[in-house]
């Protein structure tokens, strides 16, 4: 089974990394760029357990909070294929 | 208009922080995860202008083989709203 988790910074969070890419397009001459923001993007592969689905979305919640996103400052959301 | 592009290395190409990542959600006890990869994810906000849909494709190609993405080690995909 594969999951993606996206990790973003919360949108009342400066993005800096985004301003530079974003200053970075202009200078590109990509003009009608008007914000950037990075995100964190982890591909996972679980083995195929008996998990059901409600679970494995608990489990994947447990892996955000627990190590992939810092919540205080970062929103995470997850798709299981 | 809003732009969603993703960059991640190619399937080729080992991610030692896609590893790490694994390996420290195995100590997590999170044991039935096999493999994690880690991408990048940018959310590009562009001013409504009237370009085709062909066109915007283009500028997305554009910015990603010239400043997002390595082409050498990484893939990019983007989707458009």
């Amino acid at each position: 089974m594969k999951a993606t988790v996206i990790v973003e910074l919360k949108p009342s969070v400066l993005d800096p990394q985004g301003k530079a890419i974003q200053h970075a397009l202009h200078s590109l001459a990509f003009t009608s760029v008007e914000d950037v923001r990075v995100g964190k993007l982890f591909r996972i592969s679980l083995t195929d357990s008996n998990l059901s689905r409600e679970d494995l979305e608990e489990q994947l919640r447990q892996m955000c909070q627990r190590l992939l996103a810092n919540t205080v400052v970062e929103n995470f959301s997850y798709t299981i294929e």
